[in-house]
């Protein structure tokens, strides 16, 4: 009945972390895009990944062209990722691909790009208990959730988070050494819906958590294409009506 | 995929105008409300009717129970709609319903209720053009819609439209006679999602028009209930954090 | 410069708490909403106090015309404000009057009414430490105010809140208890501005705090009334255009 | 009373159009900016102007440090401004320093960067006919403003307009020749305000029109920077609350 019942994913991830820490290897053995994918695929979704190293760092023309919804994490080699590649993704996004940029993907130039401003936000990495609540129990990014739900260590990410004042906000976290954080936040721009969602560092299971991976399938179903118009803008010298 | 891939929709209509005038009635036979149920019905969607003149106007708790989505026409009896049927149809709204809001139902207690505000516009009989421009082209709810479409005679309401400031603003209508409107207007109360869709006055055909079937199917489809958590509010004695 | 340098402020109170409990007299002698109108003298606005034993409550039509801003104390009688009073608050707030809905004011007729929704949250009084953190530090409500601020011992007030998603969110509150709040929400109904802001139990020195005391000058300011066009909706049978 | 009762506003315009054309230095002898600087001046703002052939476009750090709000009037040689004095200006946005952009300053490099998008839409030289409608009429933006006034003659700009849905929408225009626009954005990034205008077409008397002109004024005093926190983010290692 939708027009897209099974949007295809690329999970897209820096992959550096991964490779040069053995504590974080063990945790993902094969990086944290694979946990995501892994994940992704049993919902029934169609998921292909992509990382930094591949060449275009995996996200060449065909495979945006083949891309519904596009989910993004980095951290360490933001600066890494080509301005090339960066514009290809923003001309997706536009065009309505959807975006769901995860944790320190905050920082990535393809986000604050999107959003207009620094994109910085405090931080505190002492493995605290973090709890999010839900604030819109009727999104569709809220499906299938408790009216909240913790995660027992993870990063703090602490307001102020210099972004634009979320279309929508679904999720605010509580963290146990006093900050509070907007966990769920909703954009559009051009005809593309992104999302970003805070947690996820690198050195905790995060991305094993049921509700997290929950609220990832969720925002993806949410983001996805849909068939309004074209955006055609330019010149119109012939008036819909008589000027006259 | 979905929680509500076919959603359980009742069209509401208060029925009135069509036993009243004739030529209201060479328009639409049965009731507005049947034009858009055989629309809807044929679009695959599981359709109910209910009208003022039924028992508690065809809205009975079982009615409601079993209806996801909510449309409703009213215009000339708001006034007779019981304040027992409208709390009854607020209160699923709150729990998770969609309510369509079609046309001159803005001045519904329904409406009225759930915005805040006098819901009141600026209107003209004249039969004039209306073109119904997208801003929001990655929204669901303009799936399958040019950039614009014309409506060759309908009421003109004209801003300014005393409500809260919609928390997506979907569509703006063009009137030949020189006023504009926020004619596609989307709200979140409680667990539920609202929709307000300008068009549709009974004495033009508007209700067999593809593009406005069109956009209230969509609408339903976005309206639809999600599975997010229930509302509980209240005493919460025990802290989910120890207070020493 | 300002059409509005000095706003009439109304600080209206309930005022039964400080009659009942001789511990609450204690912490406020003449009622909060003295301590509330002392304050604001001091910052140079004009201020009346009003209260629910008073005929009309304090609120005749005389004093509301005559008031650019009202705020908004109430707790265990919300049911003892008659519909009447209610209806002319209603009245003078969508004809550009600001209303400042302080605490447990968010159960009051009048907010509700506004909101649309039952406007219930999750709440223990446990006295426990809250930190208020700005997360729009441009706004004028954030006004001389620190990145965040702490409130030592408050009654929690915890999400899920039901209210409309605000406009604006100025605010979020930290709890040692584990639960955060959206406390500092801005709305418009009408021609009239409104905020709500989260703290303020009776059994605490909160209305001495500076910080608390600033938002609720702060927010006055910003909710005094404009003097942009009137509310005139209704028949307009003469189009601004030829229609032929 | 308030933190900026007279702010400081520098005036920038492009100022080629007006050395090309003879018609368009007839209308504005001394350049768009001076008939925009004169109105402010005649209002008791204290303001400067600046132009692109001025050395660093007339935006030095001490220009910018010392402007409270910047207006920005660009069209047909928004790539001459140099990348340096963009990041400058985008710099004291997020400081909190308000941007009024006007007209075709909506391809600007500084406007572009703010939204995130590609901020184009549909335009027709025509000296069609252009109504606005205050559609927020408490805002102070529309303060000493009808509820709809009328430029005789100005350039079309029709939806669809690439930019982020506004934070809050003051105006929409109607077109004789049949489209619409969201004229009045209102948006904020960092601790800045920023407001986007549409009127203004160079060929046109636009900006000796009082409407136009009133609302420049309200958007600068609404633009002003308030006195909120510094936005100061980064590591934090030392949490508000002990963590064992």
């Amino acid at each position: 009945m939708s027009q897209h019942p099974f949007p295809k994913v690329t999970v897209w991830n820096e992959g550096k972390h991964e490779k040069i820490s053995k504590e974080i290897r063990e945790l993902y053995p094969d990086g944290m895009h694979h946990a995501i994918a892994k994940y992704l695929k049993e919902k029934g979704l169609s998921v292909k990944t992509a990382t930094l190293d591949e060449p275009e760092h995996g996200l060449t023309n065909d495979v945006l062209a083949d891309t519904d919804v596009l989910t993004w994490w980095g951290h360490m080699a933001h600066h890494e990722v080509s301005d090339k590649v960066v514009e290809r993704v923003y001309r997706r996004v536009m065009d309505g691909m959807g975006l769901i940029v995860l944790h320190s993907g905050h920082m990535s130039k393809i986000f604050r790009k999107l959003m207009g401003t620094g994109c910085m936000l405090n931080w505190r990495e002492a493995g605290e208990k973090e709890r999010i609540f839900v604030v819109e129990p009727g999104h569709p990014i809220a499906n299938g959730l408790p009216a909240s739900f913790e995660i027992e260590h993870e990063e703090m990410y602490g307001e102020f988070f210099d972004v634009p004042a979320p279309e929508t906000l679904v999720f605010i976290s509580w963290f146990k050494g006093g900050d509070v954080f907007r966990s769920g936040c909703c954009y559009r721009r051009g005809k593309g819906k992104i999302f970003y969602f805070r947690p996820g560092h690198e050195t905790y299971p995060t991305y094993y958590h049921p509700q997290v991976l929950q609220v990832i399938y969720n925002a993806i179903l949410w983001a996805a294409p849909g068939s309004g118009p074209a955006i055609q803008t330019g010149h119109c010298p012939v008036p819909f009506e008589p000027l006259e």
